[in-house]
């Protein structure tokens, strides 16, 4: 299995602190060291950094956890390899382009004998069930909306009718999102907090560091955290349900009918 | 405009030499100082890193710069902006997936006028001339070959054809690999130089650094860097002929009439 984390905000912020703590567990507090990535949206614009290497050792997650890259929309992952060897094109996020916009995708699970037929236009490049899962959710999106993309609801719907049918499969946690929007799935394992004023002081559990929130952050800021399992060990995280799908906007979460 | 720099070899072989004087153009000894990036491709994965800095003060160069990524096909571009403000979005490499590979593509140059219309599938995320040139490119092989990829000359000749085509909007210097095949288009500016046994030292024009490349190397490996302008001041750089298209296999540059 693997380890999920991602961030949605409502001003661009960095994600040095939790990723401080996540990516401790790619090889020091846990062992989900078969590679690693995050990816960052900064407008329409994407950054993307993958590595093979446990996060704990990798050169460029030093980088990530030191420089402060601002942004609204986060996911990382780091990787215990089930399908597909341990190799950069089997590293999580993976993206693509749709509707003009890049999408990115992360998932935390294992989805036996899935392999979907029929793909027109995505196709896989590494060998895990998750890009193709990937591949399925945009292929499955592209046919149902040629014109474009459509609003955040039928959106949701969409996705909730895509994600169930792939769920049938076996373990299906997932973040997933076009630098709008913030998807997250939890089949079995995912939570998340909201951070916003009044502010207060935050300890990871992986590593001996604290962060004071109230000096770094101003009274309109919210952020919210979503991870596989909670980051710190002095605040109230809430687990999602199992079979929910979430839509953060602006760090809150929302949940269509 | 512009710079543009590539590295196609025989086995996986760091940039840290010649990117540390391409590096150097984007702000110290040349202005190309509006972005830059970088792809490395490792088998069938690809790593890309892009940063709206520029490339002479980004902590993302710095690591490039120090950390020896090990590749057979790289493409790395420094920005001076023309068409598409300063952002990350606009920032070369482009990347995207066609025929289960990922393609990576950077230009140097400016077409004026050129919006391509009809596009099925590719999208230009970004506002650049160079992100619809690539798509144009990938659209335009994707319909033609919807079977697969094609051998080596029919996908030579193929690009040759769009490539005049797109030529006529301007000037299209460009570099353009799906991780197997290397191909390298002179508009009006690009060289080369192919390294191998017996190997020597090179001096860099932009910085003072020398490498002694018998060091570093075994007698089979070769190595051939393509850059706008030469990157060093004591060897022998081939100018590529403006409306030549190269493809470069295993470090030696191919011709298909």
């Amino acid at each position: 299995m693997c380890q999920l984390l991602g961030m949605n905000c409502n001003v661009p912020t960095d994600i040095c602190f939790s990723f401080e703590g996540f990516s401790a567990r790619g090889g020091k507090t846990d062992d989900h060291s078969d590679g690693w990535g995050i990816a960052f949206f900064e407008g329409k614009g994407c950054r993307l950094f993958i590595d093979p290497k446990p996060s704990i050792s990798s050169p460029i997650a030093e980088v990530v956890r030191c420089y402060p890259i601002h942004s609204n929309h986060v996911i990382a992952h780091i990787r215990k390899a089930t399908q597909g060897e341990i190799a950069l094109e089997n590293c999580h996020p993976f993206r693509r382009e749709l509707w003009g916009k890049y999408w990115v995708f992360a998932h935390n699970g294992d989805l036996p004998d899935f392999h979907p037929q029929c793909m027109g236009f995505y196709h896989a490049v590494g060998k895990t069930d998750s890009e193709r899962a990937f591949c399925l959710i945009l292929e499955t999106l592209r046919q149902r909306f040629p014109e474009g993309q459509p609003n955040v609801k039928e959106l949701y719907l969409t996705l909730r009718e895509i994600t169930d049918l792939i769920s049938i499969y076996g373990t299906f946690n997932y973040l997933l999102s076009e630098g709008e929007h913030f998807f997250a799935h939890c089949s079995t394992k995912l939570s998340y907090i909201v951070r916003q004023a009044p502010f207060a002081a935050a300890h990871l559990i992986d590593q001996d560091v604290t962060v004071d929130f109230q000096e770094l952050t101003t009274p309109s800021d919210r952020v919210a955290v979503i991870s596989t399992t909670p980051l710190t060990d002095n605040e109230v995280w809430t687990q999602i349900q199992p079979g929910e799908l979430l839509v953060f906007q602006d760090g809150l979460p929302l949940k269509f009918t």
